[in-house]
């Protein structure tokens, strides 16, 4: 089985430290495609990475991330924008599939979710015209309603969707199975998205029960409720075909020589997802 | 301000430890709504409990707690419903003004969140008859998302309230804040429960930034992003004038002193609910 369907957010392997080493890793195994963070790529420089992307002939399933528009002040909201467009040129850069959106949560002292959106949907806005000249798709990730007050005031796929409709194209959902598997509306909108081409990311890990810490122990794919087959079956159905890219973060599996991680997803790939 | 539109959930004062210590705290402060639990009023025994309220003119803003339908065979849902009936007699015995329910989870093993959302639905449908000849209303109570897979998979109070719409009168939601409050639907769906008589329940507490326990940190009011105010009067608006009724589950405010967490609830309702 080729694992061209495979991509690694080095989320997963993040104790390798730099992005070569964790890039090697994943050639080791056989992995061409990956989704690095900002850190990674700041840290080796834009240049260098993106000369070691091309060498290799890497494809980027993502770039992680860009997001966080609300913030307290008109000030902060701009240098919001700039920090994005900065993303969007390390996107660009490495040919990324899209840049993934944790699009932020209420600002220091807030308990206005309906204002901290409004700032998410203007700062997209925004930030669009740039992102498409740059030929960046945007990609919302809804985050669990878990991490709606610190992390993404946008929390399910239909409520991302409706965002994207607004603001057209460009714009797209990363659909990460931790973030959306209890939603009830997750069929009909995973086929909606589908039909308007706005599936940009298929994000996989698995929910453990019980979740014993609210950021960092997500499943390693197999050790947990979902049910992952099912959920490629209904992405692929919505005419997604792209990567399935490997998410996790865990206290757990960050723990473990990057081998063994890769090694491991590998397996779980080949046989539960 | 009266204290009439405030009712204590025991879980708040759980550290009290018996039924006759926490009303007798609850009424100390001028507070005659209650919400108990199953093992609280079991382990006085009902005929005493019942007393109790009867007595001293207690109200039960809710019964806590029915539900778990789902089960891995048929005995289970069999003991399950068998269970529920005992906790529909209770609440009948004391007259509360609702059985709450966590509906359950995925059975164990079990990848089916939409098996186990049907054994809800066929679990409540057989229990709804004993419930309505006992005249004790069952209310859902959509759980944070968080809790789909271990405790509830109904997630949404638009999903609930679905539920109940295909069971029909004697069914309703109780409407946690800390379960929907991140919700882009939450006001519609309040809007839509007010207008078909089905809103039983009114929870509150808050959610802390960062939240660092899934489960036992939920905050005392006014400590965290929720607005509650607001809430309140979109509750209002919708025609729900039932009791406020704290619940909070903590490991900072169980560690207290019960009289000292009821002096706080109650500073707090006056100022902030």
């Amino acid at each position: 089985m080729s694992l061209e369907g495979l991509s690694i957010n080095f989320a997963t392997i993040k104790q390798g430290g730099s992005f070569g080493v964790m890039v090697d890793a994943c050639l080791k195994q056989g992995i061409t495609t990956i989704s690095p963070w900002r850190e990674h790529v700041q840290g080796v420089g834009l240049e260098e990475a993106a000369r070691i992307v091309s060498e290799n002939g890497i494809r980027l399933s993502g770039h992680c991330r860009g997001g966080f528009f609300p913030a307290i002040d008109e000030d902060g909201r701009r240098k919001a924008i700039d920090d994005n467009k900065r993303a969007v040129d390390e996107a660009a850069a490495m040919n990324a599939n899209c840049l993934v959106l944790v699009v932020g949560g209420l600002p220091k002292g807030s308990k206005d979710i309906r204002g901290a959106r409004q700032m998410v949907e203007d700062g997209m806005a925004e930030l669009l015209p740039y992102a498409k000249a740059a030929g960046v798709p945007l990609a919302i990730e809804p985050l669990h309603p878990f991490y709606a007050a610190d992390r993404a005031c946008f929390n399910t796929l239909k409520q991302s969707l409706d965002l994207c409709d607004r603001l057209g194209e460009g714009t797209g959902v990363a659909i990460d199975v931790y973030h959306v598997w209890w939603d009830p509306e997750v069929e009909e909108q995973v086929a909606r998205a589908g039909r308007n081409n706005q599936i940009l990311a298929h994000h996989i890990c698995d929910w453990l029960v019980p979740t014993t810490d609210p950021l960092n122990d997500r499943g390693m794919m197999g050790d947990g409720v979902i049910d992952l087959k099912g959920f490629r079956s209904m992405i692929e159905k919505a005419g997604f075909f792209g990567p399935q890219e490997v998410e996790i973060f865990s206290y757990n599996w960050n723990a473990k020589p990057i081998d063994e991680v890769l090694t491991t997803v590998v397996e779980r790939y080949r046989t539960v997802c």
